[in-house]
């Protein structure tokens, strides 16, 4: 279980290596959300998505031999580089379980951090946790799993401390802060640390539209599932249902969910671009969109929107611009 | 005259109001510049440019009766969007002297950062200083130049402050710092504020192709001029000639300049895009191509690029992005 001992810990083994990610605003941004809009730019962060922070705390957390022997993750996108690097900078093997049809670039991102991966054909009928489970039991791998560990949470939740500083900084102690909502790994760490440092702050999961199974959870008091799992441009925020370890927090410490369109994605996306000079992805930028369109469902006098990555396909990218910018 | 004390009195004025920019930086960059690149992300600060930080250190110097009255500036660009802001903050009247054929969105966000924009002929025959002449005269108000202002000058030195003290925690002390060049008020600020503070880093000035003015003028020993003053996406840093009061700093303290092509600006932007997850202005992103793709003409381990600015217009960066990324 994850403790706020343990995200100060996992601050400790950050500092220095992971980036301090700025509090960005823009009076033009404030006007649309009709209220004080502060965004935690955390596509700034190393490998362009706050995984980094997991990936480091997790493996920082490794004896020498664990280290030695390396690690194993699986993932197509955020996590997969996050776990990368942090592998890379500690010497620490890393193997990643890749579908055999991700994108080229994902795959040499991926290989060009260091990793080893290992594809495997997700329409064949192989499962990635078998792939994975041979290989880090042949290997003698850690495996480091997205969201449901605690070490991870820990990772995640030291962005929580630093919103915390900052928003002091800036005079806010009350105000809900909204978070881009997958499994639940880094809504469940931020939740943690503000309850130890600003209780008036309060995470707000969003997610988009047909892939809610956090919001229904949360309405429900028990978990939910998506009925699909793909077919969203904010494929870094899409998961089953919300984590064992990671409902139960959010449970306890989250406000009601927000669901945003891909359009209203869109739309935040190239705000971003336009007022605050930052490149989201879709699923980065769903937190800023329900911020901006969804300010009916907020309280309170500021809103502080997590702006969680920034590993978006330059095609996509230039379409949201040759749209909404 | 503007010293180290002015500089960091012009902080103590910024603090709290101006954004800290992050350092940035990754391995795919450091890759191709061959030695590690940091990129100071002044695109991130209010309004996109770095001016922000000498517009606010001008306008807060201000006596109250001076306050009262205005301020006034020519500029078509982010010197006049730093100036509007800053004067808004401050509950300055602010007037901006902008060319009747300036691009609309540039004279609307100009407008919506509460400046009165003053429009005139460039094409008629009617110059800048004369209509800005007339209306500080009749109005009392205040003329805060772009460069050519001891003020100006100081606040553009606060970042020079950062970076020092980002530096020294990535454990640089020896680098050269390349900074986009137009008149020279935020290449003299730097240059200022790293001599006090670590004299082992040292200005570079970087300009596009064709208005190198600053680097023949510092190859010369005097004052030489562009030829030409305009043709360039790189828009933000294209003055006739270094400022009066800049280039006596920039001879005594700078390396030799470093001249860039329009493509080698693009193609820093797709790769800020890419591996940053920051969006840069073609004249915010030449000293990120120097660093990049000059790299025999720079000394030592490690390089720092000031990455200037990130006003431009969704259609050319979408262009970038088609070509490059």
């Amino acid at each position: 279980m994850t403790s706020i001992a343990m995200i100060e810990a996992a601050a400790e083994r950050l500092n220095g290596h992971a980036c301090v990610t700025p509090l960005l605003s823009s009076p033009f941004l404030d006007e649309i959300a009709g209220r004080r809009l502060l965004v935690k730019a955390e596509c700034l962060q190393h490998t362009g998505s706050f995984k980094f922070r997991g990936g480091w705390s997790a493996v920082s957390a490794l004896s020498e031999e664990e280290r030695k022997r390396g690690v194993i993750a699986y993932s197509s996108g955020n996590h997969a580089q996050g776990v990368a690097a942090a592998a890379k900078a500690h010497g620490t093997p890393a193997v990643i379980v890749m579908p055999a049809d991700a994108p080229q670039p994902k795959i040499k991102n991926t290989r060009d951090l260091g990793a080893e991966v290992v594809l495997y054909d997700r329409t064949g009928g192989e499962s990635r946790e078998a792939v994975g489970a041979e290989n880090a039991k042949v290997r003698g791998l850690t495996l480091i799993k997205p969201y449901d560990e605690p070490l991870v949470i820990a990772g995640q939740g030291t962005c929580g401390l630093e919103i915390a500083e900052q928003a002091a900084a800036e005079g806010i102690t009350q105000a809900d802060v909204l978070v881009n909502c997958g499994g639940g790994g880094l809504s469940s760490g931020i939740a943690l640390a503000l309850e130890a440092r600003v209780p008036g702050l309060r995470v707000r999961p969003v997610e988009p539209e047909g892939f809610d199974d956090v919001t229904r959870s949360l309405a429900a008091g028990e978990v939910r599932q998506n009925t699909s799992l793909s077919g969203s441009i904010c494929d870094a925020i899409l998961t089953p249902q919300p984590g064992e370890i990671t409902f139960p927090i959010l449970s306890r410490l989250c406000g009601p969910g927000i669901v945003v369109t891909e359009e209203e994605a869109m739309r935040a996306m190239a705000l971003a671009f336009l007022r605050l000079k930052i490149v989201l992805e879709p699923g980065g930028a769903a937190s800023l969109a329900a911020a901006l369109f969804h300010s009916s469902r907020i309280d309170g006098d500021a809103v502080i929107a997590v702006a969680t990555g920034g590993n978006v396909d330059a095609a996509l990218f230039r379409e949201a611009l040759s749209r909404y910018a």
